[in-house]
């Protein structure tokens, strides 16, 4: 079917033909459409009823091509197929931290959600110095249920195995694969540097044989660990929050990859939201120090929830089953030895797929805000290498540094010492 | 379809209507048929011409059950399908040390194949004491080739992971699961333990931490790890040798998982004939030092050679490419760097299977003949305790013992510690 944009009355009249759509929202007549998408890649609408806006749904429609450049770029529409399946496997999970799916419509690549009217996106949120006093406990268990549930520990090998061969997701793997895991260290012409920052620093992500290795293995373990279903790209600005309740969305990337890539990819936001945290809090006339302290308590608290609900969850499952994962029925010193041993490695991968996330932010093609809207260029620089020097040290000392405490240390030292100078 | 075994002049006639075998074999009233198969798993045959004997081939023959037990016991028959998909792609990377697949039928689940009549199973020639001089270099470039062009160092992303999506191998995979890494190390009615083999040795095969730790970490690897097609069960009776060729053969467990597996899995049967040498040696006759020297040289000659080519295999195809695995267009320091650093987790994990290899033998239900037919009980406990000491090192020291040669030295020590007493 050739691909075209619904107008108003046209959404508003197949939202109308859905049973299930047309109970919540009321009468075609009724509804107002509102295109809100960003025009990069799909078609996000709010449809609302004029007459009791809380009857309101978000449609969101992948068109087979790339919005921003039109039929000239295919993309395919498969996209929102992974979207929808991943939201109803993670709604299952965890239902209060995933946006319903009412509807979706794999021949017009559509789908119909769950509005988020009292929430705002979590990245703005953190600019905007807000603090949320649930997020770390809403993700730490949105964090471990999905986790968890899609992987080995739980799932029998059989529908594990049919699990992964469903969710490979080729076209925006390779954008990872691309964008955070290559073209950062080389001389990329999609990469984008800013304005003062050193040519030294951009030589060192080139140069640095430690950095490159540890790179490559997180890049390797992108590519070949297909340990549980992903979110895939759970950066701050794919929460939506308010001060009761906490929804991951987008997760279009969804895929089975290694289970440190999500945590790893919220720690690295947050720590970039640290590191930049110096020039928003002064800006807006307040000390910043406090709510420093906060993000570093955020990153501190999903980890250690996350890995208290984890092993909470496995504990359960193979004392419920009679089966430990190393083998044997009943529980024993190497069953929780090797439970403890596992969350280490995964709190060392977590450091090095954050570093890989922070390092793309800085000198790739896709930024995060909280640095781009810095305009005096050399604060921006600053904050861009330390952010860098501590990408490098959790990729390069992700071994060594054994707890998330250790993380918040390195990252205060980080801030101090270049606190004056580039 | 109903499965019925063919006689042997169904067989005959079959052979006879596809153009290419009759091209190879003559005529159908010519055709000797001898059944061969060892009757647990499928139908193997042998046919010949009776007037030219050197026209010959194997058929074999998947049944859609366990043949040793009848149709009470279903089997996949895709396994045939697996079989043929990993002998033809293993072919095509490395004809040589690969037999022929002339036709493959998958609605009589069967296939027609190179015989391999002056070849003898290279355990059978381990026991028997022969020497083979190109056996190492055959394997070492065997095992290059097939693990290189299967994974994201070769291939595109996207036929990767196609290629990872068609070989899912639930069934043979659940296999090595159970029997390799989960029941040798509990009290499992599966397991086989040998008469004189003391019980401490069981215990501890249970209640040690760091052992069980690491059999764990192998199982997480085997299940999550898609880097490359495997083979999947690569011992000393998957391969056949004479002084001039080497070929693999049976390759039914193939599925995408770690390198370092099928690495791994020789590597146990090499040291498995090492340790069972001495009682072999002594009761022919003659000194078993020598054999024992060359077995061990074969395993470092295996590893070295694998990794010098494979190496070589990476530089060439990213020269060609002008794409480095971690980013660059040019060589460079880090490049080659990341490539010493990919070798050696490479070994370290070549290691911790070839433990697991090596206990499963010992302790589960598959055993290895030059132990078996060990008829002094005494004697073969000694051996086993031998091969549980080295595989219990090789797993829990994985990440110390940096190259080869240190293994070699690891079972040299075992052996002569261990040579008086259990």
């Amino acid at each position: 079917m050739e691909f075209e944009a619904f107008t108003a009355s046209e959404l508003a009249a197949y939202l109308g033909a859905i049973p299930k759509v047309r109970a919540l929202l009321g009468e075609p007549d009724d509804l107002d459409v509102a295109e809100v998408g960003d025009g990069n890649l799909n078609y996000v609408y709010f449809v609302t009823n004029a007459k009791a806006p809380q009857r309101s749904v978000v449609v969101k429609q992948a068109p087979p091509f790339l919005r921003l450049v039109g039929k000239a770029w295919p993309l395919s529409c498969q996209r929102m197929e992974h979207e929808v399946a991943a939201l109803r496997r993670f709604g299952a999970l965890c239902p209060q931290h995933v946006p319903k799916v009412y509807h979706a419509d794999s021949k017009r690549f559509l789908m119909v959600m769950q509005r988020l009217a009292s929430h705002c996106i979590l990245r703005q949120g953190l600019i905007n110095g807000i603090t949320y006093p649930k997020l770390a406990a809403h993700l730490s268990t949105y964090l471990a249920h999905t986790l968890f549930y899609g992987s080995d520990l739980f799932l029998a090998p059989d529908i594990k195995k049919q699990a992964v061969s469903a969710a490979v997701n080729v076209e925006l793997c390779r954008i990872t694969e691309d964008l955070v895991f290559t073209f950062p260290f080389e001389d990329h012409p999609s990469n984008v540097y800013s304005l003062a920052l050193p040519l030294s620093v951009l030589e060192r992500l080139r140069t640095n044989e430690a950095l490159r290795i540890a790179a490559g293995d997180m890049k390797w373990a992108f590519m070949n660990r297909a340990e549980t279903l992903l979110h895939g790209d759970l950066h701050t600005g794919s929460i939506m929050v308010n001060e009761e309740e906490t929804f991951v969305i987008d997760p279009e990337f969804a895929f089975y990859g290694p289970m440190s890539f999500d945590i790893g990819a919220l720690l690295a936001n947050l720590l970039l939201a640290y590191f930049s945290r110096d020039w928003h809090g002064r800006v807006d006339g307040r000390d910043p120090a406090a709510y420093e302290e906060w993000l570093l308590a955020q990153a501190i608290g999903i980890w250690n929830g996350f890995s208290e609900q984890f092993m909470a969850l496995w504990r359960d499952h193979e004392s419920r089953s009679e089966r430990r994962f190393i083998g044997g029925q009943t529980e024993s010193r190497a069953a929780e030895g090797y439970r403890a041993h596992f969350m280490r490695r995964l709190l060392a991968d977590t450091l090095g797929f954050a570093g890989c996330k922070m390092i793309r932010r800085i000198v790739g093609m896709a930024k995060v805000a909280e640095i781009t809207r810095i305009p005096d260029a050399q604060a921006r620089a600053l904050i861009e290498v330390r952010c860098l020097r501590c990408a490098e040290a959790l990729l390069v000392e992700r071994d060594t540094l054994t707890d998330i405490e250790q993380v918040a240390m390195l990252a205060r030292d980080i801030l101090r010492e270049t606190l004056t100078h580039v």
